[in-house]
Formats: C-alpha cells, sequence, structure tokens
C-alpha cells in the first residue's frame, strides 16, 4: 500500500480580490463569484518565483512533519512554469531545502537525492506522483517528495485573466501512508491538441529593427536594417541569430475549446480505467477532487455525466419533477437545457455537496494554480472535513486530473485512519484569510513587472538574477 | 527482469565535418580529432526540431520491430530541447506516430497512452528510463518506448562550439529483454550549480527601444520610450510586460567548471552506487558507457580512477615502468603529471580499447546529442560488437550519466542472449558515413536561421508555425 503520508502547501501572502477584478474589467461580480465560484486570486509578489513557492511548500512539509531530510529519495516537481529549459527548477528547490536545514542535516542533506522536472501543463505534477508511487512500490523503505507548484497568469484584458492564481503543494508520499493509500489502477487519455500552450513568439530581429524605427518616425529598409543589426554589439541587437524567440508566461489558448477537450479525455480516461477495473464511479467514489482552472469547473463538467448516470440507474422521475421538464432524447436539440435544468435540482446540489464542494474551498480564495489546483483540491477536502470534525476514514476518493495539450488520468484512493492528526494543523482557511489585499493597480503593476520592491515579507525570495557572463540569468535565492 | 528490448536512432542527414570548424575557427585540428575524438558534427536541417527527430526515432523503433502501437502505454521523453513551456513535445511526437501508422493501427493508436516531457539536462532520458523500468516493474506485462533527444546548439565563436551535435534515441523498454536487462540498483549525486543552463536573457522593453533609437542614430530618453512603447499596438513592442523574456537554445556554460562537476557528481553517485551493492566497477563492468558531450570525454574523465584502481590492486610497477615515473603522493604537485603520462601508457590504452573506445565511434561523427549522448553510446557499442562478429552476452554494462545542474546517476545492466539480431539490422556506421557534409558558410547560416529552405529532404518535417491568435506558435508537422 502505497501514497500519501504527508502534505503541504504555500501560497503567495497577496491576493486581488476578484471583486477588483470585475469591476476593472466591467464583468459582472455574480457571473464569477455565483456562477463560476471565484472570490480571491493569488498572486505572486515580486521577489517570488515557482522556485520560492515549491521550496517554501516542501520547507513547511519537512518541517511540520519533522521529516528525516537524508530520509528523501526523490524531489519530483511538476510544473509548467520551469524557470530554466535546461536546468531543473526542482535543482533551485533542493538547495533552498537544503540550506534551510543546514542547522539541523548539515550540508547537502539531498546529496543522493533524485531530483527532476516534469511538464505536461497541468497533469505534469500526477505524472511525479504516479511514478514516485511506482518507485515506493518495488522498495517500501523508500520516501519522496513531490512538488506541484505554478503560477498561472494570463495577459491582461484576456478571457483567461480571471482564472489566474499561484502557488504549490507538497506532498511526503511512502508505503503505508497515514493519509490516503492511492490504487495502482490509473485511467489515461491522450491526444495532441492546441487547446492551450505556451509557445515561443518569434520575430525577426530586423524587422523588430524596422517597426522600431517606424515608432521612431524613420522609414528602414531590410537591407540597412541588416547592416545595423551586424554593426550592432549589444546583447540583443548584435546577437548572430537571424530571430528573436520571446518567451511568455501567459499562454496561447481557447477556453471554449479546452473545456471541451477537458471534459472528452476525462470521458476517455474513465473508460479505460473501467477496462481495467470496472467502477461505478459517480457511486462508489465518495469524493470527486478535480483539477480546478476555476473552482466550479469539476460540477459543471460532471454534470452531463451525472444525468446520464441517474437516467441510467432508474432515477429519471426525480429528474423529471424537479426540473420539470420531460427527458428528452439524449444528444436531442432539448438536451443541453435539459441538463441546465437538471444542474438546478435539488438531488444534483446535494450530489455536489456531499462529493465536491470541499474541494472547491481553497480554490475559491486561490485561484488557478496549474499542475498544483488538483492536489490543493485534495487538501482543501481533508482540511474542511477536519475542521467539522467528520471522519473520513475509509472514504473512497476519486481524482480527475486534466493537462492541456492534452491527456487526463483518472485514479482512485481510500482515506487512511491517521488521516486527520496529519491534516487538522495544516490552517489552511485562516491563512488565506489573513492574507493581504491588493488594489487592481498593484495588480496591473504586478503582472506588467513594474514593481521592484515586494510589497509583503516572504521567507523565501529572489535575491538577484546574474548578468555576468558565466552566470547570465542564473537565479540566486535567500533563505 | 526488465530492460531495453529494442532500440533505434535517427540523426540528421547533413553533418559539418569538424575540419572545416577547426580551419575556420583557426583551431588545429589534430587537437579536436586526436584529442577529444572528433570527425563530424550533426546539424539539424532547417525544417527537423527535436520533435522530428524524436518522432524519427520512435517511427524507426516501431517498424523495425513491428511494434504494436496500442499496446505501448508509455512515450516518456527526455530532452532540454522542449519546444513549448506547458504542452510536451512528447504529444507532438504522439501525433507524428499515430499519423504515420494509422494505415495499420488506425486513428488515435495511442489514445491510452501515457506521455510526459522529463527535464534535467543531459540526464533526463535516464530519469525517463528508470522511472519507465519501475513501472514495468511492477507489472510485467507493460510496454514503454522512452525517447531522448536533444538539439546541442552553442553560439558561434563560443568556446562550445566544436561539442555540437544532433539526434534522437528511441527504446522500447519491457520485462524480459532482448537486448540488456537493467539492475536496479542506481547511485544518484545531486547538486544544485551553474556549470551549464539555458535561462532566459531578461531585457527592458524600454532600454530595447532606446537602444534601438541609438543605433539609429537618434536619442531616445526612459520617458519618451514608454510613451512611445505605449502608443504600440505591434505584438513586441506594445506588449504590456515591462520586460522581455529571450528564449536562446545555446546555453550559459563554462567547460571546465561543467568537467568538475560532472567527476565529482560521477564518484558521488559511485559511492552512493557502493552503498548499496558493492562493486569494484573497474574490474566488474565489462563496458562503459558514458554520457559524452565530446567523443573522448569518459576516457579522459576515467583516468584518475583508473590510475588509484591499478595502485590499490598493486600494479604499481606496470604504471611506473610504462609512465618512468615514480609513483608520487596522490594529490602531490606530481600527480596530475603522473596521471597524464599513465593516460598514454599501454596498460590504459589497452583499458579504454576493451572497456570504452566501441562506444565512442558513433559520438566521434555525430557530437553531443545532450540526453541522448548516453544512449547513442549504448548503441554504438552494442553495433560494433555486432559487425565485428563478438558475442557479448552476459557481458556487464556500467553506465555513467550526468547531467547540468547538476546529478549523476551510475547504473548497470547485463546484455541478453538475443541481443545481436536486435541490433546488427541498425545499420549505423553506413548511416553515418552517407551523410551529407555541409560547408562552413551553410554551417553559418543554418546556426542563424537565415536558411529558409532545408538542404535535403527528410521524412517528417516541421510544416509551419501557428500565427493566428488561437494557433500563434502551435507546430504543425507532415509525416
Amino acid at each position: 500500500m502505497v501514497g500519501i503520508d504527508a502534505l503541504h502547501y504555500h501560497v503567495p501572502n497577496i491576493y486581488l480580490p476578484i471583486s477588483a477584478l470585475a469591476e476593472a474589467r466591467n464583468i459582472e461580480y455574480p457571473k464569477l463569484n455565483k456562477g463560476l465560484g471565484l472570490a480571491g486570486m493569488s498572486v505572486p509578489d515580486v521577489n517570488e518565483d515557482v522556485a520560492t513557492m515549491a521550496a517554501q511548500a516542501a520547507i513547511n512539509l519537512i518541517a511540520e512533519n519533522k521529516i528525516d531530510l537524508t530520509s528523501i529519495g526523490r524531489i519530483y516537481l511538476g510544473t509548467e512554469s520551469a524557470l530554466d529549459a535546461a536546468k531543473p527548477t526542482a535543482t533551485y528547490v533542493v538547495e533552498m531545502v537544503e540550506n534551510k536545514f543546514e542547522p539541523t542535516f548539515g550540508k547537502r542533506a539531498l546529496k543522493n537525492c533524485d531530483a527532476v522536472d516534469l511538464t505536461f501543463a497541468c497533469v505534469g505534477a500526477v505524472d511525479a506522483m504516479h511514478n514516485c508511487l511506482d518507485w515506493i512500490r518495488n522498495n517500501d523503505t523508500r520516501k519522496a517528495i513531490v512538488i506541484a507548484a505554478d503560477h498561472a497568469k494570463y495577459e491582461l484584458n484576456s478571457t483567461g485573466e480571471y482564472t489566474q492564481g499561484a502557488g504549490a503543494v507538497a506532498m511526503l508520499l511512502t508505503s503505508n501512508p497515514s493519509i490516503l493509500a492511492i490504487d495502482s489502477t490509473v485511467g489515461v487519455a491522450t491526444e495532441s491538441v492546441n487547446d492551450f500552450f505556451k509557445p515561443r513568439r518569434t520575430f525577426s530581429r530586423s524587422s523588430l529593427l524596422q517597426e522600431a524605427a517606424n515608432l521612431l518616425g524613420q522609414e528602414l529598409n531590410a537591407e540597412n536594417a541588416s547592416a545595423l543589426l551586424k554593426s550592432s554589439t549589444h546583447r540583443f541587437w548584435g546577437q548572430d541569430n537571424s530571430e528573436v524567440e520571446v518567451h511568455m508566461d501567459e499562454p496561447v489558448f481557447e477556453g471554449q475549446y479546452s473545456n471541451a477537450c477537458y471534459t472528452n479525455r476525462i470521458k476517455e480516461a474513465l473508460e479505460h480505467f473501467n477496462t481495467q477495473k470496472q467502477t461505478n464511479f459517480l457511486k462508489e467514489w465518495n469524493q470527486l477532487i478535480f483539477h480546478l482552472p476555476y473552482a466550479f469547473q469539476g460540477r459543471r463538467m460532471i454534470t452531463p455525466m451525472w444525468v446520464n448516470w441517474m437516467i441510467e440507474n432508474g432515477n429519471s422521475s426525480i429528474l423529471k419533477s424537479e426540473s420539470g421538464i420531460d427527458i428528452p432524447e439524449q444528444n436531442s436539440s432539448d438536451w443541453n437545457a435539459f441538463v441546465k435544468a437538471c444542474s438546478k435540482t435539488t438531488a444534483y446540489k446535494t450530489y455536489v455537496n456531499e462529493t465536491i464542494t470541499k474541494g472547491e474551498i481553497a480554490s475559491s480564495d486561490i485561484g488557478n494554480m496549474y499542475t498544483a489546483s488538483i492536489f490543493m483540491s485534495l487538501i482543501s477536502y481533508l482540511f474542511a472535513a477536519a475542521e467539522s470534525n467528520e471522519d473520513l476514514t475509509g472514504e473512497s476518493v476519486g481524482f480527475l486530473s486534466y493537462g492541456s495539450g492534452s491527456k487526463s488520468k483518472v485514479f482512485s484512493g481510500t482515506v487512511q485512519p491517521k488521516w486527520k492528526e496529519k491534516v487538522v494543523g495544516l490552517n489552511l482557511f485562516k491563512v488565506l484569510k489573513d492574507r493581504t489585499p491588493i488594489d487592481f493597480k498593484t495588480y496591473e503593476q504586478l503582472q506588467k513587472k513594474e514593481l521592484k520592491m515586494s510589497i509583503e515579507p516572504v521567507d523565501l525570495s529572489l535575491k538577484n538574477i546574474g548578468s555576468e557572463e558565466n552566470d547570465l540569468g542564473y537565479r540566486y535565492y535567500t533563505a
């Protein structure tokens, strides 16, 4: 039996209230709040990045659970916000964690620890977890820390702007886990699509100079532009490459299409799961944990499957009476309106309250955490139940994960007897409540990288970025 | 027993002879050829990228071994040349492989295949392999394809220019493998360092415009630059972000320091290996397979360890008589000169010939393949032995892998009885010999991305890159 023995998290200490975004962008607040479940959106401070957030989550995990750092054989990071194309962000995390615990464990306590980054949009940390679980299955003394960390940043004024957020979750994976045993069955569905991705933007260096000339009121033909570039020794303008490849944190995406891909991959992954282990998941799984780009994504996506399941299980009359609509042929022109009506029935609300809601609470206040969203949803579910003193022992938890580009993984686990003592101290809702709200202007300045001083103090921070020939772009952190 | 059941590769059809580089850069050719073992350097053609190279290696593997595509549960890609920050390059590979074999297996034959990218400089594909082996150990019917693919590109005129190259290796991993059984013991050593990395280069957009003005003979102060940028709707100049982050394929690196990190991590990983399974590796391993940034990296790095081992095993007199030097105290001022003299002894040359040379042959003609180097070295060893009709069955093979940033993994395997029939058809040396050499001017144009038409026909090619709002930067391939 392998799974999650302990978990922790880190979110930035500042956030933008969704009401401020709604007002500035002229969006009806209830549409975001009641419709999508949004209340607040984490924004990384000036000196925070995905490495500091990941490291802080790991440090919290290690400190709170008094983990012997030298016993950790792996630190695997799932992220789509990697800071370097070759050096894994996991190594920056190793460095910060080692420095933090040097007084206890000495230098290089993670010297024999295997670290690596896995990348698959929002599902990369699920991949990291599944691989570490397989590693532990082969030797039950092994221990791994898996971290999911991301900064979900969209372009200002884009349709994705209200689905931003940031933060990290760190998990200790072991055999005989205290919190959640994870089953070995995994349903997988993959299709290469372009619903959401983070490409380089390629520009001709010559045309950039011509456009600059244009801005400056000059005319510059291609030939003269080339000659000027050849004469330059500037680190940008004088580069040999005729093309400039620009990295942007902000994705290229199509929201509706991505929703459809998410739904289709989940259905296919469920089918694949069922070919391995027949499961009536809406009946058998007590809690559904989704990848949540926005808080209500899961409950919105699952409605049609729930309606079908109700009909198949002889509950048509409930749907009919509560929705006031005769049950139409599936995929007929009336089907979508019927499903929408069903989503407002007491029967569906009860289902959502019992199996989904607790996992949405943190997402409402943090927003999208990309790879970390599904694991923060797990924390939210566990912590909410612990706070209200429920007993979850033996509950079965289904995970419906998705990464754009695209892949879903569906799997399940069982809550273990010691879960409560491991999560009750996480203090999640108080931590979220005690964060500092920022105003819209500050948010815009942060997004545009116009601020140079941090707004709130943080424990771990990016100190500076190298500018010498041998350390150009290297990141230095203070613990 | 799990390991490599089949393997294949792809290298670009064009290469730059090292003699041409030596002449153009005024480097003595023997220094590169005799000193480092360099003869040729693969250069990707205009319409090739890491996705096409990876896909072609996988297609060769599948076609030559008549693999049932629907039986493949994983396609894991190790690369440090990923084409997107969120969508894994592995998904582009899935797409091309599915399209290629659609006539045989129908649409979406990899629908339930788990794909992901792993990133840790040159060791990321080793991580991919170890994770897939663990996955197979948990269910011996599982089959995975692991691909290592990279484009090792350095800046023109840089000290790394002669250690470039490109290509991909694809491996079928199964239980009861035909070629190589891989042991479960892995020695790991990690330290976060900046020997080689691929950061973003950050520029202030405003200062870029000021520098452009300067090139155009105008003076532009920061305030006016900001005002001009605010007025622009151009996709580069009019962006909200005050910073421009430039991606470059070329790394920031320090060669000597990186060599030292490589050596230190290998030593630490060997120590870690020995804490798990005591091995006199220089005696017990019949073949050493290294990560090879240049062909002779392994034989150069291992010399001091070999000298120590000879002394410890009572062979001091051989070293003394062949080198003509009395054995100095280790780490004394005379030690390095002694080790260098030992590297020229018949005893060391014999050791190198018997345990290293066969793995270097392909590297000499291809150059650095980053993640794929160590696996191409394995192919080189196996194919050279098959061509000369040796019997490798039962030989033990030690792997000494390294990824900058930094991490080493040391592990071992045993050649299996059916190895020869699986590698004899790889045709490696003929394929390398039949490639088309390019001249130095063409090489420079390719590096600068000045060419728009490919030089040689390729089977898989990048057709175009999206430029619309919803597919900006998305990559379209033709099979």
